[in-house]
């Protein structure tokens, strides 16, 4: 290689950069659970993104053709179908560590996903921005698409010499397209952080609904914490005052250190179907699944279905990465063929695609026993479903 | 196996140790970033170690030819071109988990590395160490060759029933050919706290110049901590008052945690290049990367390049490991045949090398952006980059 001419470097590159894009995705070959299918590629990972992002072509300013900007990870990607395109706008991180937003589109939600030429370039707050992240996009009802993310600064209180304590709040920006961004005014609140704030798709009592992670002390119900629900008059400026508790995290349960939002509620024939994340300790660091949970159509501040344990955990090569026994959820496309695509990153590093339909999530939510929250019970339901099939044996 | 006979044990055991020191190592195919390639083999493992190190050879003491004493790792090594001669001074970790230092010597730099017949044995000082590792060497000027590594101790003033914390101080023996070492005294400072001191390999203003990681409360200036330099009259005894930073860490980049100096800096025409390692912390535990920068030839206490985000970070199978998630690298060797050998651990477990050239890095670290420290800036220089590639058609 390091013998290799610019020009011979360059046409390998792109070759390579080819050979990724135009690859094929296809399910993995096992029966599998019948909930969703994984497809055997990610969808997206750093080498996705355009070689003109990462070197420099010029062989006077680079004669090495050395990558200048290195991609670190592509993964947390919002989603939507737009025009009959599926888009992501993806997480990408650099290997400066600094998030930042990027469409890409694919013709059919599972391969071939290519970035735009240009990354987006969010228009500032008062307050700068020193990492964005994780966009939810939210094509709602008023007619414009919201994407929120979660924007970082460095704590101000942190004392001298901590220079890793940062303050977390909810950034708002809308569009039509895709294309151009308006920056609304950060989502108020009582928190001092919030983290993976969603907007419903539908106005709720004429107000915008916002589902929220307020810290344990702003919530107005429930002792644990978790995810909550909120309303605004506007989204410009979106102001909460009260939230109220919709999923609590709970002892010893896939969700027993943290929850939050995943994905936009999708609305299906009975109720909205939530894509969310759970999280509890190990010896090894914190573990991530995704869940899942149902809310009533009229009424999405009330859970009417919940599942016991997770929808999707890491499985094979999706263990490890930057941040190993992650999976994460903020973006799907129900799609009118029926496909249900859930977009999800593992460890912090790449994209996957997990395939299901809504008819197959909603019989998962309502038919998957709750968590019974202890071992016996637990074992109680199992052979109860080993009874019912070994009398049918 | 266990039906084998010790004859037959030894005779497989010997073939897979020759099979291993005889491998070729070869360059990973990809076209790679252009900075450096790395290789497809570990330069060396536990496995590397003599069978006579670990196993009881005698069928009268031994008869089941058991491992009697294992070795868990081989990793951080110092690295020096001695005689034509490529010498790395590894850390070797018993499966006791105490680490000791040991000789392995190869004839090109990148395969056929052979461990010495005798590990070191260190003199003590009045204070005996309980761990060793992380070994600099530093061919000085003034004829010595030093090895700078950590000594710890348990903490003397942990409370009862901590049995975990410790004091780490900068250990100090100097040689002339890697075989006699001669033992002087601690590194003499003020910070209770002391990890990751390499030895500058020339005098600065007539004084050995030292990089030190102080508790942040023993630093000159700088309010975060980090890399710091320091000079003393002698190395029998050295001893520094006052630590100037020379490289802090900063919020939100590879270096959020801590960060400590690698390799010993190397001598370019266009200042030091320096090897060095940043922290930052994850929800699955800490992720160590490697990164570079620039110091001035006639100041070496000034930085003049300081590329943004990691030079190596952990890949592929190196992510996995004892310590997952980490790379670390303090030895380097500039070859008189142009390449520069990066010698870095994966994982607190195992031994590569990345290859690359001083121009390559040289390029690398006045050419790369450095890091602008937020989202909107980082996408403001990638969109330049992507403007000027794309202006080219």
């Amino acid at each position: 290689m390091h013998t290799n001419t610019f020009d011979e470097r360059l046409v390998a590159l792109k070759a390579e950069y080819n050979t990724l894009i135009d690859r094929s995705n296809i399910p993995v070959r096992q029966a599998g659970n019948g909930i969703f299918r994984r497809y055997r590629f990610p969808v997206l990972t750093a080498e996705h993104t355009p070689l003109f992002w990462r070197y420099d072509v010029d062989p006077h300013t680079n004669p090495f053709l050395l990558e200048r900007m290195a991609v670190n990870a592509t993964f947390n990607a919002g989603a939507l179908k737009l025009n009959g395109v599926y888009c992501l706008v993806v997480r990408v991180e650099g290997a400066d560590r600094k998030s930042f937003f990027a469409l890409a589109e694919s013709p059919n939600g599972v391969d071939h996903f290519v970035f735009k030429d240009y990354p987006i370039l969010l228009d500032q707050t008062d307050e700068a921005d020193v990492n964005v992240y994780d966009m939810r996009l939210t094509a709602h009802e008023d007619g414009w698409i919201y994407g929120i993310f979660c924007t970082e600064r460095k704590d101000p209180s942190a004392p001298r010499g901590d220079t890793s304590s940062a303050t977390a709040a909810a950034g708002i920006v809308r569009t039509k397209d895709l294309k151009v961004w308006e920056r609304l005014h950060d989502l108020k609140t009582k928190s001092l952080q919030q983290r993976n704030v969603v907007l419903h798709p539908e106005f709720v009592q004429g107000k915008y609904l916002l589902y929220t992670r307020p810290q344990d002390g702003f919530i107005e119900t429930g002792s644990g914490g978790g995810i909550c629900t909120a309303l605004s008059d506007s989204m410009n400026p979106a102001v909460i005052t009260d939230e109220t508790i919709l999923d609590e995290k709970v002892y010893h349960t896939i969700k027993e250190v943290k929850n939050g939002a995943g994905t936009v509620p999708i609305k299906t024939p009975h109720g909205w179907l939530h894509i969310a994340h759970g999280v509890r300790n190990t010896a090894a660091g914190l573990r991530y699944v995704i869940y899942a949970f149902m809310t009533a159509l009229e009424n999405p501040r009330t859970v009417t279905a919940a599942p016991g344990g997770y929808l999707i955990a890491p499985r094979g090569r999706e263990r490890v990465g930057d941040v190993s026994n992650v999976v994460f959820s903020n973006g799907a496309i129900a799609d009118e063929d029926g496909r249900l695509l859930i977009y999800y990153a593992s460890a912090d590093t790449r994209l996957h695609v997990a395939e299901s339909s809504i008819e197959r999530l909603v019989d998962y939510c309502f038919n998957t026993p709750a968590d019974p929250l202890t071992s016996q019970a637990s074992v109680q339901q199992r052979i109860a479903l080993i009874q019912k099939n070994l009398r049918r044996g």
